[in-house]
C-alpha cells in the first residue's frame, strides 16, 4: 500500500467510522453472535499473496462488526464505560504513525517528555496533592500504564521491595542482588543466612484488600506469590472499609504472625462506587505501623519503618475529581499515602489504553523495577537528567499514549470535562428519581454513586426477589436495546445501572427505565 | 469535536502523515533536544477552556516533532526495528473507534475470536508446531500481549505455578488457595505446616537465562521474588547457550541444593541475534530433569515431573521464520518446550505493540491467572465455550489488537512477509561485505546474522580499538544522519548495525558505510 493507496483507505476508514457513530443506536448493544461464529467465516489459514483494502474492509462490516459489543452505544449501561472520543482517535492516529519502543528518554524525548507533563496536568486538574506531580517536593510524579492491573502490580512489587529493604537487616553487599530475585553468592554462609531470612520474612508478608477490592489485587498477589487477605466489608458499612474494620483485621493478621505490607484503598469499587474510609484508613496504619512490636529490626531508607503501603485504586471513579465537590475526604488524605491510579480510559473520555500511575517518590519504582543492560546505556540516561520509563513499568517498550491525553485536555478543557462529569452523574441521579418513583416495583440497594445506580426487583422472599432479578436482568439483555450488569451483594443477586458513556443522553435512560418497568411488571405478574 | 470535525482532522491527520512518510529523511533521525526542551514550550497546566484542532495540530510539527526519533526513518539502524505499515496503522484506526475493554469474550466476542484466528495464522506461517495452534491436539494457543516483557513475565508465573503443583504434595483442600498466595487457613498447624513447604521450596527455585539473555527475563523474576542466574556466555560458543555449558551449570545449581524451574532460551539475542542451541537445550534438560533425584516428592498433573519450564524468546528474529530457510535445528525442537513469543511490532510491519505468546498447553496460563470476580460472570464464560483472554495475562482488559495484524497478514500476504524479511537480511549481507572490503579498519564480531551485523574499528591494543569504536559510535550518531546502537561484548566495544526497517534500502546502507569509513578514517589518522 503506497501513500496514495493509504491516503484513499484512509479516509474510506473515516467515513465507516463516523457512519459507525452516527448511527450507533441503529445496532443491538451487544453482539448476539455463538461461539466460534468468525472461524466459519474466515479462511484457516493467512493468504499466500496480498489481498486488496477493499476487500479487507469489506469484512468489517460483514464479518466483524456482528461480533462486536458497543461500547460506546448510548443504552451500554454495564460494567463500566471505556470511552471514546475524537480527539483521542486522532491521537491514536499519530501516535500509530510516529511508533516507536520508547524505553528509554533517547528513543524519543518528546514521548517521556509529554507523559510527564500530562500528568502533572491531570494531576492537577484532579487536584492530586503536590507530592504526586513531577515538580513536587518528594519526587513523585505520574507514568502511563496499560491497565489499572499493572498498575496496581507495579505498586504491590515496589512495595514489597521497600518492605524488605525496611524491615530486614542490611544485606551483606554481595546479597543485594538478592532483593532483587538474583542469585548472590549462594556458596557463602552468611548468603545463605540472609536467604533464610528473607524467605521466612516473605512467606510472612500479606497484601490487603477487602471482598470489595477489584479482583487486579489478588491477582498481583499470585504474581507476587505473596499472600493475599481480602477484609470483609458488607452493606452494613455500605460496602466501605472503615477505620474499626481495618484495625480488627491488622490485629487479627498479627496474632497470627503475618505481616501486612499493602493495602489497596478504593476510590469507587466494581460492583457499587463505594469509597474507602480513606482518613480512618491512614490514621489507623499510622497507629499500627507507629508501634515497636513488628518493627523490632528495622533499618531505615528514609521511609524508616515497615510502614504498609497504600495503593489508591480509583479506576473508575478517580476522573470524578476533576470536579472539586468530589474531592472531600479523599484528596487531602492521599499525601499519607503512597499511589493512585485512575484511568482515563474509562470515564475520561480517552481511548484504552490510558491508565494514569501516579506515586508519591519515583524511586520507589526505580529501585524496585530497574534491570540494566548494556544496549540501552546512553548518555542522556547515565547524567541523570532524564526519565526512562521503563523503570517505572513491568514492559520495557511503551508507545506514545501522552498524544490522545494531551488531545483530549486541549480539546475538552477542564472545562469540558467537569461538564461531561457533571452530565452522567445527574443521569444516574434521575435513575434513581425513576426508580424510586417505582419503589413497589424495585429497590435501590446503592447509589446513586458516581453514575452508578445498583437495584433489585422486589419478591415476597429474597429468594424470590433474587430470582426475579436475574429474569429481569437477563430478559432486558437478550432483548438487545441495553446492556446491563447484574452482580451478587450480600447474597443478593443486582443490577447495576451505569450513565457515564459519552453518547447517553437523558432520552436512552428513560427509554431503558421504560423496559425495565414493562419487563418487570411482566415477571411480578407471573406472565 | 462533532462528526464533520472529526472528518476535518482526520483527514488533515492522514495527510500530515503521508507528508511525514514521505520526507522522513529530510529530518535527522535522533532528536537532538535538550533534556526539558518540552516544559519550557508547553504551558503548566491544562486549559481551562477548549482549544480548537488547528491550535492542537500545528503543536504537533512545531513542538512534538523535534522530540521525536524517527524509527521508521531509512537510516535508522539502532536496537531493532519498530515496524509500522499503512495496514497497521488502519488496523490501530478502526480498534482506536471500537475501543472496549474486552477482558471476556461476550465484551466482543470478534476481538477475541479473531485473536485466536490470526494467531493460528501466524503461528502456521511461522511454521510453529501444531501444539502451539488453538486447533492443535494440546490445547495450545496463542495470545497477543503488549510487550516480551509482559509475556515472559506471564510464562515465568505459569511455570512456577506449574512447577509447585508438580513438586509439591498436594495440598490439603483448603490450602490450594496458598498455591495462588491466598491466606489459606492460616490456624491450623497442617496449614502452617504446609506454608513452611512452600517457602522453603519458593526459596530454592531459580529462574535461567544466559548472560546474553533479555534483561526481560531477570526482570521477570524480580517481579515473582525468585532467584535469577545468568549461565555465563561468550565469544568462544558464538554467545550462543549450548548443551555442555547448560549441563555444567544445571550440575552446580542443583550442588547448591537450586531447582531450576524456569529457562528462556533466545532466538536472536539482544546483542548479537544468537541463537541458543535449542536441540542441546531440549536433549540436556529431558535428561536432568529425567534423573530420580530431585524428584523425589513429584504428583502428576500431567506433565508429572518438576521439569524446567523453557521459554522461548524471539522477540526480534521470530519474524524470520516466515522463511522455511531460518527454520533449522528451530521449529522441529519447538515442540519439547513450553511457551514461545515474537513480537510482530519488530520486524514484521506491524505497530507496536504486537507481541505474540504462544503456548503449548493454555490450561497452564488459566490454572496461574484466573481470579474470578462476580460482576465478570456470563453465560458464555460460565459454559467454558469461549476464550476468555484476560486468563492468559497480566491485564484484566485488552484492545482489539488482532486487527491490525490481520489487516497486515491480508495485506501482504505470506509472501509479501517473506520479500520483506528476505530484503532486510540480504541488505545486512550487503553491509557484511562491505565491512570485509575495508578489512583493514573493521573487524566484524558476529553475523551478518538476521539483518544485523556487530563489528568494531580495529586498533593496535584491544584498549585502542574500544576507544576508536567508542568514537565512531558517538560521532556517527551526533551527525543525525544515521543511528546506531553501541555494545559490549566479553570487554570489547562494539557497534551493531541493523538493518530492518522497511524503509531501509540498498542506498541508505551504502550511505551509512560511507559514513563509517569517513569518520573512521578521520579517527584512525588521529585527526
Amino acid at each position: 500500500m503506497d501513500s496514495r493507496g493509504f491516503r484513499e483507505a484512509a479516509i474510506s476508514s473515516i467515513d465507516e467510522i463516523i457512519k459507525y457513530y452516527d448511527n450507533i443506536t441503529s445496532r443491538d448493544v451487544v453482539s448476539s453472535v455463538s461461539p466460534g461464529y468468525l472461524r466459519q467465516l474466515l479462511p484457516s489459514s493467512a493468504p499466500e499473496t496480498p489481498e486488496s483494502w477493499d476487500d479487507i474492509q469489506r469484512d468489517i462490516e460483514g464479518k466483524i462488526m456482528p461480533g462486536i459489543t458497543h461500547w460506546q452505544h448510548p443504552s451500554f449501561h454495564a460494567f463500566f464505560p471505556c470511552a471514546t472520543s475524537y480527539p483521542s482517535i486522532l491521537g491514536e492516529l499519530y501516535s500509530s504513525a510516529l511508533s516507536g519502543a520508547c524505553f528509554n528518554w533517547i528513543c524519543s524525548p518528546a514521548v517521556t517528555e509529554l507523559e510527564t507533563i500530562v500528568l502533572d496536568w491531570l494531576g492537577q486538574l484532579l487536584g492530586l496533592p503536590e507530592c504526586y506531580l513531577s515538580t513536587g517536593s518528594t519526587r513523585g510524579g505520574g507514568v502511563i500504564q496499560g491497565s489499572a492491573s499493572e498498575a496496581v502490580l507495579t505498586a504491590m512489587v515496589a512495595a514489597r521491595d521497600k518492605y524488605l529493604r525496611n524491615t530486614l537487616p542490611t544485606p551483606p553487599a554481595e546479597e543485594e542482588d538478592l532483593l532483587k530475585g538474583g542469585l548472590g553468592t549462594l556458596g557463602n554462609a552468611e548468603g545463605e543466612e540472609y536467604e533464610e531470612l528473607l524467605a521466612r520474612k516473605r512467606s510472612r508478608m500479606v497484601a490487603l484488600g477487602t471482598t470489595a477490592t477489584h479482583s487486579s489485587t489478588k491477582k498481583a498477589a499470585v504474581i507476587l506469590g505473596v499472600r493475599f487477605y481480602a477484609i470483609p466489608v458488607g452493606a452494613k458499612d455500605g460496602y466501605r472499609l472503615t477505620g474499626e474494620v481495618l484495625k480488627k483485621a491488622l490485629g487479627e493478621l498479627k496474632k497470627r504472625g503475618l505481616e501486612p505490607f499493602f493495602l489497596t484503598a478504593t476510590l469507587g469499587t466494581t460492583d457499587t462506587c463505594a469509597v474507602d474510609d480513606f482518613a480512618a484508613i491512614a490514621d489507623t496504619l499510622e497507629e499500627f505501623t507507629g508501634g515497636e512490636e513488628m518493627n523490632g529490626d528495622i533499618q531505615g531508607d528514609g521511609g524508616g519503618k515497615g510502614e504498609v503501603w497504600v495503593h489508591v485504586d480509583a479506576a473508575y471513579a478517580g476522573s470524578a475529581l476533576v470536579c472539586p465537590e468530589f474531592r472531600g475526604g479523599i484528596t487531602e488524605v492521599l499525601g499519607r499515602f503512597h499511589s493512585f491510579n485512575m484511568n482515563m480510559h474509562k470515564w475520561l473520555l480517552t481511548n484504552f489504553d490510558a491508565s494514569c500511575l501516579f506515586v508519591r517518590d519515583r524511586n520507589w519504582f526505580i529501585q524496585a523495577l530497574s534491570v540494566n543492560q548494556a544496549v540501552y546505556g546512553n548518555a542522556a540516561s547515565a547524567g541523570g537528567l532524564v526519565t526512562d520509563y521503563r523503570e517505572w513499568q513491568i514492559p520495557l517498550g511503551r508507545r506514545f499514549r501522552a498524544l490522545k491525553i494531551w488531545f483530549v485536555l486541549r480539546s475538552y478543557g477542564g472545562a469540558g470535562l467537569r461538564e461531561y462529569i457533571h452530565k452522567t452523574v445527574k443521569l444516574g441521579e434521575e435513575f434513581a428519581e425513576m426508580l424510586k418513583g417505582r419503589g413497589g416495583l424495585f429497590e435501590i440497594l446503592t447509589g446513586p454513586s458516581f453514575a452508578l445506580v445498583v437495584f433489585a426487583l422486589r419478591g415476597k422472599t429474597p429468594e424470590e426477589g433474587n430470582v426475579r432479578t436475574k429474569e429481569l436482568c437477563e430478559r432486558v439483555n437478550k432483548s438487545g436495546k441495553m446492556w446491563v450488569t447484574g452482580t451478587t451483594l450480600d447474597g443478593r443477586f443486582a443490577i447495576r445501572f451505569m450513565t457515564g458513556v459519552r453518547t447517553t443522553e437523558k432520552e436512552h435512560v428513560e427509554m431503558a427505565f421504560k423496559m425495565l418497568v414493562e419487563v418487570a411488571e411482566d415477571i411480578t405478574q407471573g406472565a
